[in-house]
């Protein structure tokens, strides 16, 4: 006897959908001085995809989003910034696909719909993984961050799409801080610089871009942490959301 | 007797396209110290729209870009940039599609298939107008330059698609020189100035524009320029490709 697979939180009617069009997240989180994706495993075998879904007829594609995003992962509420659209004809390998298929007690419908061609619309979030605990949804028997420099070959083009979100970041980060979504609340400078030097692949000159920071003005400067070390204590910063939102609206760069 | 509308350039069977998706391309121009977008008119109508189209089941996304935009404007050998995917539901005004369709000899199946809902990938590009003519194709009786400061409501939410490249371009021009496409092979500083100001929609100094460009080591200079006026002649200047690539590569901005 097949295995079943439960597609409980999909409307019972695939004519419901978009036919042709997904959605793919990649969601970034920051921790040991590393990046992490977060990647649900497909049930019964060892296929790691992005978090993605369907768009439903009567629903917009940024709604459907943040939709996919929660039912795949648990994840709710955060700022999904609409990446890139992937198109190529050979994006999806339908072999591998029906080796797992076949594995599952599939009806003929599903089956079909599931071997047509995507194109597929990718957004992109940035989360502390402190701040939540990943949901495994039905389709997938794991939901776990995965280091970014150790991933395994993931389904379809999803390596090519995460290779892409994490280009953009690099290039972003030099005009925005995008830490305010990745670090804890309160953070040291070094730390702030860490993330830096771990997107920009490269090493900063610390009292460079201690000033450059602090010239931003989007800072909270708070108490010292204390360390309990020889050294002197660092001070403590948290992002002032007002100043921040006012910064990324003047489109001013900073990291040069 | 209806008008008829000559579809010549799409395969008879519409079969052939991917459902609910389409393109549409943002080409900007800038002449006259103006900022100008190409827009074919729908034949027989007062309706003006980003030149679009479907996409083919057998075709890579970005190929079908490069097709429909030559297909309905001429253009051939653009680079053409993804910009950003349109999805809302109500993006498409079918009331308003519903009473230029009636008017002209269509059969159902192509009613049908134009009155669902199409979640578009929107491409730009940008060129110098005077480097092509632009060629209406059978969909439209015009194919023109309208001034980006006084554009008519196109259909749909084309207006909102060109204002998110409008948005685009004023960021990105803080960090590429783009004016490589869009002036012509000569040019003098003052002239490369005024279209960062009318990009940027502000005044720039001239000393620090000029040395921030010159700076970046991607400019030739040639002879000057001959105006028989009674200031002295500027020089002419042109993009040196080879290192313009470069600095691309670079991802280091300049304008700040």
């Amino acid at each position: 006897m097949k295995a079943k697979l439960n597609f409980e939180h999909f409307r019972p009617d695939l004519e419901d959908y978009l036919p042709s069009l997904s959605v793919d997240c990649v969601v970034f989180g920051y921790k040991n001085e590393a990046l992490y994706v977060l990647l649900p495993r497909w049930t019964g075998s060892q296929y790691w995809s992005l978090p993605g879904g369907f768009i439903y007829k009567d629903e917009d594609l940024d709604n459907a989003a943040a939709r996919i995003l929660k039912d795949r992962t648990g994840l709710d509420n955060l700022f999904l910034k609409q990446l890139h659209t992937f198109g190529r004809t050979q994006r999806r390998n339908v072999k591998e696909l029906s080796k797992y298929l076949d594995y599952f007690d599939i009806n003929t419908t599903t089956q079909k719909w599931s071997r047509q061609r995507f194109i597929s619309v990718a957004y992109l979030a940035m989360v502390n993984p402190d701040t939540f605990v990943p949901i495994s949804d039905s389709l997938s028997d794991a939901c776990e961050w995965l280091p970014l420099s150790e991933l395994p070959q993931l389904v379809f083009d999803h390596n090519e799409i995460i290779a892409k979100a994490k280009e953009y970041i690099k290039i972003q980060i030099k005009y925005e801080p995008i830490g305010i979504s990745l670090l804890p609340d309160k953070f040291t400078m070094k730390s702030l610089q860490k993330l830096y030097e771990v997107v920009l692949e490269r090493k900063l000159d610390r009292g460079n871009f201690q000033k450059k920071v602090l010239k931003l003005g989007v800072l909270n400067k708070h108490e010292k942490l204390i360390t309990g070390g020889a050294y002197r204590s660092p001070y403590l910063y948290s992002f002032n959301k007002e100043k921040y939102q006012e910064f990324l609206k003047s489109g001013i760069g900073f990291l040069h």
